[in-house]
């Protein structure tokens, strides 16, 4: 079985139920979620071996934490324990015009506060065949972002595969405080997710607002080539999403690999959670990668994988490899019984 | 008022709330059904007086399978009692890309080891307009299949309506051993609810696997004229479903009668619970029958009844007549107050 | 701060949970509401200082009401506590081809019985830019419909702005009663909300019963212009649903000003409650014009806040008018994090 | 099988869930009660056939109150339909020292404009043993009592024994009011429940506030003795609750039978729900009687069956009879497994 | 009618329901309370005015504890806008053998960082009858201490009644931190809550482990008269609590006031939620002085509010004092009906 | 860390929420539990590594099975899959006179038909410290039986210890049958849970129904000492329940170890949760044990866990060994705060 190891923190993330507002909740909801938690829960139902690298506090809800992931199947052996508290966001979910709503409240975190010598990085990388990391765990704070590049360089010596994916988040820091660390990390990447915005920023372009569905491809072409030229990743893969509505939305995944360019089918999605769809797309591109699909199998798993957590509640995909295969042998809605 | 016979197992469903997924769950919704029951449930709703012939275990799941079917203004005096356990179904609601999912549990049942003893066939069906039946109970166990014989030949015997839906299921039986049993009890049928499969299955012929619309109706024409020459039905009512998604359907009902073909309005339509649908199509068709409404009111009776079904949650259809009236009448969704 | 004066009754709504039917509930989700109610709500949560007259029953259901409204930041120092019983309304969610179910069982309520005595209503406007009330208010009883005109009276002699929601219900009385009711008010009127059903009804016009959508301006400017000339509101504004099914319908505001009509945007509606839209339609406007604003803003805000309100559960719109605002900028359902 | 036929309305009960209080609450649970019909359910569930003879409003209430009905097994057949609303209850569980709250409005209910003709008396007493009604349908309005009243003289006459609880409650009628009328019909009853302060209202006495417990006995036998010799009921049924808490109470069944005292074995009992606990008495003597079991036996299962009672949610006692019999036996509350 | 200010934060609460543990709680009940903030809403649920001043965060979470604030009826207008986040404390309830369990994570809350420019103090308090903060709001920070300083002294300055109760928390700072505090603002003190633990810490004395009954009272004598020898406070009041398991108390009050002690009634309790129990006993006491009831009658008062709010789920009291009388009046638990 | 290896079924738990009956039961909670299990959570809760030896069916019930055991941190690497179903059991909650009520649904599940070859037992104990099963699985079917007897015997062989929990389920099967088989493994048994009826039969004496607390030491000690000398098991642990009520019982815990009994605390208990209670016990005196704790100290922490246990939904006890320490040390139920 492949062996996966990611670096993240876990965030507590209370929701109101159903589409009530969070203005006046008399109830929230209880997931656990963080990027890379995510990838690594979604590879797990796939039957990957992931390693989770993160820390929690010592309390009820950092317990809890762990009692989550565990229970994905996701090896918890390596999560270091300390710190006061556990970050929280509170989501509220989106409907039709009305947009999901987020609050952070993830300052001084015990994941923020962690330290390269909580770690055993080598031991903890050895046997693995990926690392991944996103440029969330990079923001955290600067603890977080050190320990991200120990985890990157020690991989790529002793040759275990690094995927990173951009995941900029404007609430957390500045685009330029962000990119200066990016382009620190990207000479290590193998694998790299990111949108036209990414890729621009980094390359100190200035990013088109809205794209126009014909030239699309063109324009992603000369932003992989250029972001290949400059940092030689393997693989670069984005996806396409046009908002109809926050419950309505269609998806399309873009694989850049070996100067080629794959596009997987484009699927129109009812919505049931929105968060942690990127997640599943990327654990979707890593899943087939291990398993050693062609690129163009591997970006039609990435979307088919994404397209089903949108129909799954909580910031993690709950799913075997078989559903998703189904999926993108029938696309057949209709009830086995 | 018109009284109906059903003979048939009800199910327990077990259901997680919402769009949550089976994997997981901490909570299931309960629900009783089975195709049989969901039809007398159906009709009773309708103000038909409905007896439900059934066998469920003397405990508490077995007693609370009653009660529910009482609620519906079912006669439960005939329902016997014993056995060990009621028969299961875990079901996870479909959305979007993901179909519903459904996990039986039904071996062995009470229903299953049922007895003709049990049952004074003769007093049952005394002064009733029409039994009814499906392939499930057919399917469950030789015990069932032969009561269902019973059942059929003593109604065609003594001028009681018979009225049969293939419901073939094959998580249940293969086709082979269905499409014996099927035409042994074709001969006594009066109503006939099937698919081309079905059709094509009991007639020999090799099904299409998809049907453009253009042709669907010549199609089902040279089905229907097949089946009558050789089993001489009264009315063969189908259903014409297209699946946009698990949860966006479109809908439409033909029926076949006196060499005429007639379809009803076709419907799109969001779900909110797609089990129960083919019987609450079925039991609309039964009411307009038992009422003597034409056949084109009878097939649009049947077609509003299922759009309306898939708006409520649960197995069983809760409406009245005049709610399925009045779609029909207005088609308007207006709130009135 | 504006501030504004209602005057209306509050009614206790019973829900069934999501989609699930009246017939056979378990459980009620329990909501306040009323249209001039929902209105001061709504305004409320925009930053307008709102007082609610009405009459609750002295007891716990009284006392919620209460504490429901002031939890809206409405100031409730006016409301009269006596009689029996607060209104009651059974309200099923509609959901696809299934419309929703109202059951009302508001008669003899304490609002019912309200009299003049109970209030000061100089006292009450003194220091208000404006006094809403809508025809529910007119037929709810005798007293009530005295009460009202002694608000509107005094409103427009003390140079209070008078709001008026034509709000025609025909479960409460016949057009007949309401009209004759309705002229009587509608020379005190400033603000005047209604339908061409309801100008009509007034003009004593025949209503066409469905409008093509080329000629509803047309149609709608000559009743506009034949109100104006017997009434001389300054404001009327109507709006236009189109029902594609009871979970989706299109919406748009349409102002007569100054002898120009203006049009909103139109929105296409997913629905999570479709009940109170109207009054948040009004609010919507109502703000726009105590704020200053431009007519073709304010009936872009109006539409907005409706929009917006399909998307809340329960009777009373819950959003601050920024979010309003960043929807008409940028019709962006995208999440923000 | 021994029938029954029993008299009375059915009220909504409406009960914030747990300990919550009704001021603020934002869900109700929904159930259904009435003391006669309290009695019917809890004798059907002892396999007793119960015809419950009521009325209720012809819309989504009334068809629910009539579910819940059949679902108890009750015989709904006799059930008038018409009037405008269901009579309703708001009821805040007591606990500890907090006593519960009860909130009615009930006032012109559809069955309190019950006409006698509406129902055919001889035919629905045709064939059945007993006939029970309580005070409470008395004093629901002239109309109910006149019912009530025809239903006694003609159950006497044709043999049915006839069942009285008098059931006095001060938020219905005075005492004055009450004693008249139960002075009316007490020549007709066979079967007497009562307390204390019942006898001595109607006996004209003036009633002693508290009993010492070692006089209770002497002082209920000389009420019984008077009732007696006044009104010759060959049963007298009284209970003695001591309150604890709102969640703690003794109880213990005394009954006057041949100018014996019988008294029931003691119960200390933890509450869920203290509703209908007395119909549950009633229903168990009265099952007791049905059977012919001998009078000691009676009141033991009288109150067994209210202490079982005590642990149901609801108005309606859910137990079968085998499980009283089983707590008079054993008195064990060791899990079976 | 009396007009009350308190100062203090408002803390999100969250807690899994009924009995479930924190350890992979799946849901949150969200409450909003805060020492002093419980004793407001007792208040103003007793029909006294109550200012609350606080602070907190420009978003959701800071509008939704505004939106519960005014819900109790809560002048709401004196609250200040701003800071990251809302303090928060997950509450596991108690049972039986397992207790209550609470985790903070309250730091760098909107309260902790309030600065004295953001409120007017001397407007505030213009015209209150009575100030009340609580030793949390001293610990909080160094800002909020200053800030209350600033309050109590203004309010001993201009004629209005202090009341402080002590509340003690370990977990929030040492009990050295806190008695230099405490004994820095006890001077300007008029009402004084607080138990033998404190007055023993204040004083410098060596507290006491456990107290034998029979001696309480001469014990706390001595505490209350060198109290008051060096801090004169009017009032001090002390409960006595014995804590049979997690779900069962008993409790009583006492009250020094004129070298008198007066004891209320004990109480045993079954407890639904004993967080905020001190703050009713406080708003207790508070109410009987406000509406001058005599010390007995007051020390009764505050016991019977404690006892009550026992039974109510939340940090804040419901209940009218109409309530709280017939406690004390009748002690009786039964329903009225 | 010590490692413990069980063998047992897990089993899909069905019970309505809080005290509503089984019979018209809507929704249903999920826990999954099953004796051995129970032990193998509390263990690993307490910070041993416990490996669950068990099988389920490859479908969402066995899946969600495992994914609840990973969640308590059980490794769950040696679960074999297969088979058609997962046994179940319906479980009413008991309260006050009520008592709980167990409906089992367990035949041909998965694990009954577990075979030995599906299992490499050597290599799953080696390295382990303990071995438990219960007599249920021995009980399950002779699969089973086999399964357990080889992993007794081996563990034997290979120095880890065996502890055996009688747990005789007089729904599984008869006690001669039981007997027979517990007389076969008991020769292999370090460490055997039992009670005085187990000790009974296995030694061929008629049991005692009730015991008088003055002589149930002594009677206790003459059944030890004839199944030391028979079976040489080196610690005997039993406990004596009083069962006050479904909600209410008193708790002691027996231990017979060289000769010697020690006796735990003495807990009165209000219960959240009955079942599981046993394997608390159970897991509790094997944690103090793998932790070289002396006798008197293991008995009270089996006492301690067990109480604690009482408090807790669920089939599985979630607490931390301080927790239980705490319990031990202090006795307090106090919040910390």
């Amino acid at each position: 079985m492949a062996r996966v190891v990611t670096l993240g923190e876990v965030l507590l993330r209370l929701s109101p139920p159903g589409q009530t507002r969070l203005l006046g909740a008399r109830q929230f909801e209880i997931h656990y979620g963080g990027s890379e938690l995510n990838v690594a829960a979604a590879l797990s139902g796939f039957g990957i071996h992931c390693t989770a690298v993160t820390k929690v506090p010592e309390h009820e809800l950092g317990y809890s934490a762990i009692k989550e992931l565990a229970s994905f199947g996701i090896d918890t052996s390596f999560i270091a324990k300390g710190g006061d508290r556990i970050g929280i966001y509170y989501l509220e979910n989106g409907y039709s015009v009305r947009p999901a709503k987020v609050v952070y409240d993830r300052k001084d975190s015990a994941f923020s506060r962690v330290s390269p010598d909580e770690f055993n990085i080598e031991q903890i990388l050895a046997g693995a065949d990926l690392f991944h990391v996103s440029g969330i765990t990079l923001g955290v704070s600067e603890n977080a972002f050190q320990l991200a590049k120990a985890f990157m360089q020690k991989a790529r010596k002793s040759g275990v595969k690094v995927s990173f994916d951009f995941n900029y988040r404007s609430k957390l820091w500045s685009i330029g405080e962000a990119m200066e660390k990016f382009r620190e990390v990207l000479p290590w990447v193998d694998i790299l997710f990111g949108s036209h915005f990414d890729f621009c920023h980094v390359l100190g372009k200035k990013p088109v607002n809205s794209l126009d569905e014909t030239d699309i491809l063109q324009y992603y072409r000369s932003l992989y080539e250029a972001m290949f030229e400059q940092y030689h990743p393997k693989y670069m893969i984005s996806s396409i999403r046009e908002v109809e509505s926050a419950n309505r939305n269609r998806y399309q995944g873009l694989l850049y690999h070996n100067h080629r360019i794959e596009r997987s089918r484009k699927y129109t999605l009812d919505i049931v959670d929105r968060v942690g769809t990127g997640d599943a797309f990327a654990a979707g591109f890593l899943y087939a990668c291990l398993m050693n699909r062609e690129p163009s199998y591997a970006i039609d798993f990435a979307a088919a994988s994404t397209a089903f957590k949108h129909t799954v509640p909580g910031d993690v995909m709950i799913a075997r490899a078989c559903e998703i295969e189904q999926l993108i042998a029938t696309g057949s809605c209709t009830v086995q019984r």
